[in-house]
């Protein structure tokens, strides 16, 4: 408990689920929940549980667990979630406007306010209360608007650009759809979405269980 | 490496991230590579990779490394990419057309052949080359067509039901983009595609740097 440290990727996706498990419970009028029940409904062991929320405040109560009302609205805030952030997204294809469309986005409070496309033939449509611009006015604009968030659902070949827009544009947070790594000065953090990768792992799936059984073993822990 | 077990998720995912790196040096003109290049390019060890492809066959060769064709061969039949899967989606809103037309379905060996929807007014009308049918009718087109894959495109509240009909219907992988936890019975695969998870993690990135540093630990390793 000495030294401070990142919080590692994988304690942030689990404080993420602990969230979507306390917004079920209180909808069905749970008040109250301890570590072993957390644990119980996210997969987890009750000592991490524990140690997770440890980090971030003292919300047990010893002999009756967690207030799921004050766990939740702690979590929100340790997420960020109590915020809006102004988001644009690159790229106004199939991809893009089915995104900007998303509820989740405006759910998590992150508004859409501005559309990019190269394409000159797409400039000046609308895609919901987004009139799409080009993407020379990318910097520009996140700049002017102090956007926090960029959405990147352009092909693979424009993702780079659209990245270096966004990083000059003074943006430190990218969730990328494009099926490929982007680079990116340290400080901003980029977000994968690779359904390639999701794709692969359905397949090996099935072509396991459609072969002769496999002998195949892994050295992993996991 | 005496009893077979199971090949877990973070292996195949690693496999998926070698072929995708073979991909790219292959494209570059290079006919062989070592475990140490791999490793580098993927951000791992070399005693990871040589561990990972030595339980699917020796394609090493000491002291040359890795035929770049053979291994990218060797490993595209592994995850099953050298087979066509038919595929279908259920959700037929701007999500569900999106995914229609997103060229990685057919690049990674998933034709989708079928589209379901509950809504009647959209029944019949047509999105890419599949005419909207009604989710009725879902479980035995499955069946009678030897659908593999199934990807639920629908709202929270109809995916359980989807997923029930694809069940039904023989399938057993499904990628699922409805923000829940879907119950099916084992030997079914599915893999969730959580946006609101990325979200929060970005969420959190930018709430993080925003604020004044933060002293925060993890027990984590990663």
């Amino acid at each position: 408990m000495s030294s401070p440290r990142k919080v590692s990727d994988s304690t942030v996706r689990r404080l993420s689920s602990y969230l979507r498990i306390l917004r079920d419970i209180q909808s069905d009028g749970t008040h109250t929940v301890s570590s072993e029940r957390l644990a119980e409904l996210g997969g987890l062991t009750s000592a991490q549980v524990r140690k997770d929320l440890s980090f971030f405040g003292n919300f047990g109560v010893r002999g009756r667990g967690y207030d799921v009302g004050d766990l939740r609205t702690a979590l929100t805030g340790i997420l960020g979630l109590d915020r809006t952030w102004k988001t644009v997204v690159v790229g106004a294809g199939r991809l893009g406007s089915a995104l900007i469309s998303y509820p989740e986005f405006p759910n998590q409070g992150f508004a859409i306010v501005g559309v990019f496309d190269v394409d000159p033939s797409k400039l000046g449509r609308r895609i919901g209360d987004c009139e799409i611009r080009p993407v020379q006015e990318l910097r520009d604009y996140a700049e002017r608007e102090s956007i926090s968030v960029g959405i990147i659902a352009t092909p693979r070949v424009a993702a780079q650009e659209a990245a270096d827009h966004l990083v000059a544009g003074g943006i430190r947070a990218i969730l990328n759809f494009a099926p490929m790594a982007l680079d990116v000065p340290p400080g901003v953090t980029v977000r994968h979405v690779n359904l390639a990768i999701e794709l692969e792992g359905l397949s090996f799936a099935i072509t396991e269980s459609s072969n002769v059984p496999t002998t195949i073993e892994t050295g992993d822990a996991d």
